[in-house]
């Protein structure tokens, strides 16, 4: 199967106020976040590579040592086992991630 | 640097009506791309893993034997070395692809 519809997507909440829609590849994991404002994900760290970006609402996200203010049209870049957060001050905020490699752990 | 703005990006322009901005990562690339109705990509193939998602506008997919229009919300998987190719039928389409590993032939 090639093609998937985000919203029929099995969902994950890994907190309150997050909903996590996955693809999984072979070699990358392709996150569709749902995040509503005041939630989002304390700092943590992995060995996945993560790349983001924003679609919509308003992401104060802290990536190491620099923190921004994130929303559409920007994109973010997390090395692997960088601490990071993110949370959600205007929501639902709209969120995709991709981690490399796959995220065996949320399969 | 850990933030981007997409737009800032430097364009690369791989066929008439097609941009393409890029984050690379050391694991993958994320390509923000803008197609205009009419244009696309003609069937080609490549050993990189590759997921989709279609944000706004819609697009005419190719992905092996499987043919698909694709609009904002729909999401898809292209295995190593399957053959595919895309049109926009109603554009702009502004479409999301990352490549694992990354695509060293567009850094």
């Amino acid at each position: 199967m090639s093609y998937y519809s985000i919203k029929d997507l099995a969902v994950k909440k890994p907190a309150a106020g997050v909903e996590m829609r996955i693809v999984h590849g072979a070699r990358m994991s392709v996150v569709f976040f749902t995040i509503a404002a005041g939630s989002g994900v304390p700092e943590h760290a992995h060995a996945h590579e993560q790349i983001g970006t924003v679609l919509a609402g308003e992401m104060a996200l802290s990536i190491g040592a620099e923190k921004k203010l994130v929303t559409a049209g920007q994109a973010y870049h997390i090395p692997p086992d960088v601490p990071h957060s993110g949370t959600c001050l205007k929501g639902p905020a709209e969120v995709i991630e991709i981690f490399a490699p796959a995220r065996e752990d949320l399969k």
